[in-house]
């Protein structure tokens, strides 16, 4: 080993999901939504002006943050944005997590929660889901550096009633406490409402699923000031200019199309709840979900193997090959067509 | 104070450079490119298929490295992109300087070297420059846990020589060595040709400044492949999905027209050339500069004196209020005309 290689940071790397390619596949593996972002995205697009990206962008991101503003009727110092929830995160976890007790998050749950407080060094406890995959509540009722979970929760799709969510809020008036809500808007309850209640609470939400942007990377945070000013000082204190141009212009036109929005939602519910109805005929038993993917393990057949034969025909879901995950498949929520190749082949392939 | 404001990280809030709005003003203060991207930029933008924005982006970003590969001659392997040359050096920092001893850097030069050192806890120190701005090589020459210097410097302006670039490498095999070649493509040469000959070398450059797309956030690394797949190590453990989608394709599309490139720079070169001699008339001092920009002090009147009048007219410059550089303007350069109205009014000003 050369000296140089001494100094260099040793990690373990993380594989991205798999990426596909190709015209007649159909992907039901990262959770996208099925249907392109609103139109008013596309329009704003033909209408961007190419000569402004020779500029910053704006560091505030300004037009975006007070296009959620409005939608969410909140003050724009109760908003933060980020390239992606990931980055919020990320950020969240510098800003708000830096003590020496120990954050708590679901030991399923989010993978990058464990990677980001290892990243910085902050201490961390996994209490266990039980044997539904349900959160306890009373196993986040103790001294703690600060909270996060998901909801409805990942890989599982439940969701935890927003009077639970209240109760770990209220629990813990002495830590910050982040929902992450990147699935909220597939039918759960959002804990937004609770912000002016509570100043210890952070929501997190994401415009890669529910709003068809994943390709753009945007996500935001809702708090009290004094959280969002937190976050914003520690942003501007390392890399002032991480959004990029189209992202703030393209984020704020999806933001105000809520009519497309809403319908879009409202499709892949309706394609979830049959969803439900068919894979259950087929065998497969899953928890309940909000989300717009379902969690399914099958009566018979290992989910190792469906996932294979699956990936065969190009049909390709999420398999995680670890301890209590890998009986599971994540299917996400594709459109009505994409669902009947996928019950069109399980039907043949389980029944062989 | 609440408890849940204990754990939450304290730091020195950035101010970003000033971002005024308006038509008529003339912005030479961030150093952004006076001309727009090249047209390949607005047909690719004009093509590009928003329905792809639900998915997500290329993790690798391969479109773009490719093109980047192609245009240096390298391979794959030997480019790491990232969301501006910001987001690059903040991983770069991560991954190689992850040691007790000091990193070393000028004490003028990027402003951002520091706060990145301080966030992840690296021992820094800093040589001072001599009194005409040079950095000194044997300075560089004594044990450190790496080494990183802007060439050109910034805010400076002044470029040293390849040469001695190569002595500093040449004398530090023992830690990664960074140039952060930012300002280079404005008459400098570069050390990207020394990456097959020192593998302890990392070159980092940018789209912001001489591809006119600050607004889309993207910069790259260079060095051998060892290097490059640290930093990629790193980027997947915490983010996979950093740079997105319009930024991957834009940026491609950049680097493929290299003559509307050659002439935007040209262009940029020849009236930096004419300033350095219409600021010389109007009484101004400078070290040369090989950068887009000229930190001029005049020899008559202070700096921040010129820099308030110049506001008050609509034209914006950069002054850095901090000991050693508080006599001192930093000038973009912009077009012909934007610098005429420039030289009128430091004319009438100047001579009142």
């Amino acid at each position: 080993m050369r000296a140089w290689q001494a100094n260099i940071r040793t990690v373990t790397p993380y594989v991205p999901g798999e990426q596909p390619k190709g015209e007649h596949l159909v992907k039901l593996n990262t959770n996208e939504n099925p249907y392109p972002p609103s139109p008013f995205v596309k329009n704003a697009m033909d209408e961007m002006d190419y000569d402004k990206f020779r500029k910053y962008p704006d560091p505030a991101s300004a037009v975006l943050t007070k296009a959620l503003c409005e939608y969410y009727r909140m003050e724009e110092d109760e908003i933060f944005v980020g390239v992606g929830s990931d980055d919020v995160i990320a950020m969240s976890f510098l800003t708000f997590f830096n003590s020496q007790k120990p954050v708590l998050f679901p030991e399923v749950s989010y993978s990058f929660y464990k990677v980001w407080a290892e990243l910085f060094r902050i201490p961390y406890e996994t209490p266990a889901l039980d044997e539904n995959f349900l959160i306890h509540t009373e196993d986040y009722y103790r001294e703690n550096g600060g909270i996060i979970f998901p909801n409805p929760n990942a890989p599982t799709g439940v969701f935890m009633p927003l009077s639970e969510v209240e109760d770990i809020i209220a629990h813990n008036q002495d830590s910050v406490v982040i929902v992450d809500e990147a699935y909220i808007d597939f039918g759960g309850e959002s804990a937004a409402g609770l912000i002016k209640k509570y100043e210890n609470l952070l929501v997190v939400q994401t415009f890669s699923k529910s709003r068809s942007m994943a390709g753009m990377r945007i996500g935001y945070a809702m708090g009290n000031k004094d959280l969002i000013r937190a976050l914003n000082d520690v942003k501007y204190s390392y890399n002032s200019y991480t959004m990029n141009m189209p992202s703030q212009i393209l984020g704020a036109e999806a933001v105000k199309d809520d009519s497309y929005f809403k319908e879009t939602i409202e499709k892949i519910i309706t394609t979830r709840e049959k969803a439900k109805k068919r894979l259950s005929e087929l065998g497969f038993t899953f928890p309940d979900s909000m989300a717009n993917f379902i969690f399914a393990s099958h009566r018979e057949k290992k989910a190792e193997d469906i996932y294979l034969a699956l990936r065969e025909k190009q049909i390709f879901v999420r398999y995680f090959k670890q301890p209590g995950l890998d009986n599971h498949l994540r299917i996400t929520i594709g459109t009505d067509e994409e669902m009947e190749k996928l019950y069109d082949f399980l039907e043949k392939f389980l029944s062989s």
